[in-house]
């Protein structure tokens, strides 16, 4: 472990680097922009991906592979689509290396290897897909199609951060088609439930959902939803959006299907996505001064166990003593480690565990071993308590869903007192520097209004929620009519 | 369904061909040499990637993730390495597309993005994991490292085929570091035993363990295992390496370790994996002329209930019949489908889960219905039985076994039918064309009569192989000794 983390009041930002680094989530790698995923941060994105792809197949999806490369040609297709992604693409020129004849031991590209046609790193995958659906799709009967992909892709940010915006990240992707506009809206907004209840039920992370204004839609979609967080430093996060694409990109690649009634029409498409980024978001969902804090259902290691001992023989008690506990905490589905490493003391681990954000620590020495007692901690609230040894395992299993809904709650509160109804522009400039978080405001619905408060403050209309705001009133900016409140922030 | 596959006999390629497209497993995709796995065949690949994932941490290994992108220079540090895979590489040289001002809605490769340095697609992983690694490893207390990543690699391969050779496929690479060479040697064995051991078990498929020849090592390793199966048309095919890559990399990208008595040394490396091309394997190994035969372990669907009715009624009395059987099935782990779909007639039901290759099918109408019973007929061998409905779980269940068993023991008997001893250059030559399979013979241990034998016949040495065909004798093309017979066979 290295030294202390930067407080996060004294620099959120240092603090969230030194965290992603120091918990081995995550370095940067020699490539620009392009992050290593380090075992501890795989676990658990391996953790998220699994039970996203359960909601998946449990709603009836089913996963398929797509080619890493798009032709140029066909991103230029959907023309809002190209716009959106032309401006920061990999792109593939050349086929092959050759030696260099000028310099011993070095490559250069090979010029006769050149490609007809350039081809695109991956995006994202519409293109492709459509035009790969093409092929699949000639009547209602091949409808609907419920496809998500696990795949890499590739958006050349010049400002990266580990998981937050990096050049290369893993996501999946979900891309369907339905014989009505109605059905399709009705998936995007089931695949933005299943996120929404992902992020809450696993991630302990409260979500906002809403539609984006039209100037924040996903390059090509007529109407992206997304759910929205918010971090302990008051900005918010998109953590998965879902859009509803209509027939654009059927039109795009010229995908027909043959109604029941026998009417020929364009197919209608959403997409959805969910990325490492999420990563980000958990970290600084929960984390705090001392380390990340992983909710349970996502924790690598749910339970640790410390010996505190002195000599072999006191560690083979030890060991004699939790073996059975582990095999009980095992056959009830927690994960658990003992550590036995001889070459770091006690403390160093406690603060390892705690840095990493194991959710229970047991801590058990001679004394403990006399009294037929154990220590336990609990990294959510840092209480610590010695009990009985004896049902233990109960506590444990207890444990793991009150540290949970602790988490969650704890998210929760902050998020509603950070969440401010405002009328006026002048305090809602004040709050969003003093206060920072959510502002539920009137807006006039002008892109001119929007851009305006971007300008002003940094903050953008993050959503126009479900469910919330939903009153008349009059624009904070302009003093217009507006139908509701949307939901304005800072945001990553 | 399609039409009717192409006989093995008639045209083996063909038949292959067509039977991974007609039974919905992958096809080409509009991007040269890439695929698109389609769900069927996807569904298939997450079964093995599942099985072998745990296969993977069970021996302690754990995954993260490394960038798609190599710096040309990285490649450039191991020489063997270089070359190996120079010649068919995806090059990244520009980072942006812009608007073409000479033709309307058309994208241009944007010059101004030209990078410093141009970019690999990774073909393999060795240069940025080791590159990575240098930063992980300082002392033997860091040590052993033993990572895997599941990714994407791109091979720019001129001549492609569906699964078996395509330019972009998926994998599982591992790449562990060791103190000692023993210890790496060691894990390249284990990590061999492992794959040998899900071909076996998993994919019902024989396959023989051995260490490739110095000409067909891999580009930068000191010693590749390998296991070769034989296909049904006695050809052989290469099912997954393992890498012995001693101190090449550690010392291509400066990774020392600190022993624990204080001496500084380079670390000792082994690298391993398998593709999507084991999904070729699967197919090869035991499809006949209607279709796939899949091993229940690795099918999506392993028991297909088809409904014999006429109306709505009987479909509905059959549909409450088999609800709880298909509860019974599900809870016992079996994966079971009721096609009641109205727009199909049976017998075309019949040949579709013929050709996907589902174990074991139920046929249930209102005879059955009246007589308490249920025709089930198995995928490997063909076999056709009414039974008594009652107790068909337990029978299911045994039929999994049976058939996975039964895949193994004719594969098994194929291979033992086509694995021949011969000591003349001629008998070689001729049972090469007329019997096909492995030939276990004396080679003088030269490049130069390998060469020959390869220009000769197209068969080459696929591995020395352990504990097989270990005594003395002479070369059969040059009269040299020999210390052991080793494999040859024509291979994919």
């Amino acid at each position: 472990m290295a030294d202390k983390l930067t407080p996060r009041a004294t620099d959120y930002s240092k603090w969230y680097n030194e965290l992603v680094i120091n918990a081995d989530l995550a370095e940067h790698s020699a490539v620009r922009g392009c992050m290593v995923i380090k075992p501890y941060g795989f676990a658990i994105w391996e953790k998220m991906r699994d039970a996203l792809d359960k909601m998946f197949k449990d709603t009836g999806h089913v996963n398929a592979y797509f080619p890493l490369f798009v032709p140029k040609s066909f991103l230029e297709k959907e023309e809002g689509h190209a716009e959106g992604f032309a401006k920061e693409c990999a792109v593939v020129t050349h086929y092959r290396l050759k030696v260099d004849p000028n310099e011993k031991g070095k490559l250069m590209v090979d010029p006769d290897s050149k490609l007809e046609e350039e081809l695109i790193v991956r995006p994202t995958s519409e293109a492709i897909i459509w035009n790969t659906y093409k092929g699949w799709i000639q009547s209602y009967r091949d409808l609907p199609i419920l496809v998500n992909q696990w795949a890499n892709v590739v958006r050349w940010e010049m400002r990266t951060r580990l998981f937050l915006r990096t050049a290369e990240f893993l996501w999946q992707e979900g891309h369907t088609a339905h014989a009505t506009a109605q059905e399709a809206i009705g998936e995007t907004k089931k695949m933005l439930d299943v996120y929404a209840e992902f992020a809450e039920k696993w991630m302990a992370m409260p979500v906002i959902k809403g539609s984006k204004t039209e100037s924040e839609r996903f390059a090509g979609a007529l109407d992206t939803m997304c759910i929205e967080a918010l971090m302990q430093d008051g900005k918010a996060l998109q953590a998965g959006t879902s859009h509803f694409l209509g027939q654009n990109f059927a039109k795009a690649f010229d995908v027909k299907f043959t109604s029941k009634e026998g009417v020929l029409d364009y197919v209608w498409a959403t997409s959805w996505g969910v990325s490492t980024r999420l990563m980000g978001a958990l970290v600084m969902a929960h984390s705090d001064d001392q380390g990340l804090r992983l909710p349970p259902m996502l924790a690598p290691i749910q339970v640790v166990i410390v010996p505190i001992y002195k000599g072999e023989e006191q560690l083979a008690t030890i060991g004699e003593k939790v073996t059975p506990l582990m095999q009980e905490l095992k056959s009830r589905g927690i994960s658990v480690k003992f550590d036995d490493d001889d070459t770091k003391r006690s403390g160093w681990k406690f603060a390892e565990y705690e840095l990493k954000g194991v959710p229970v620590r047991l801590a058990m020495g001679p004394k403990d071993l006399e009294n037929g007692t154990v220590e336990i901690a609990r990294r959510d609230n840092g209480t610590k308590e010695t009990v009985p040894f004896e049902g233990i395992a109960d506590r444990i299993q207890q444990l793991m869903i009150d540290i949970q809904d602790n988490l969650f709650a704890q998210a929760m509160g902050y998020r509603e007192e950070h969440i401010t109804r405002v009328d006026s522009y002048e305090e809602f400039k004040k709050l969003l520097d003093d206060k920072g978080g959510f502002f539920l405001a009137h807006w006039d619905g002008t892109k001119e209004t929007e851009e305006r408060v971007k300008d002003d403050t940094k903050a953008t209309i993050r959503c126009i929620p479900f469910g919330m705001g939903e009153e008349e009133g009059v624009c904070m900016v302009t003093g217009k009519p507006s139908k509701q409140r949307v939901l304005f922030a800072r945001a990553y």
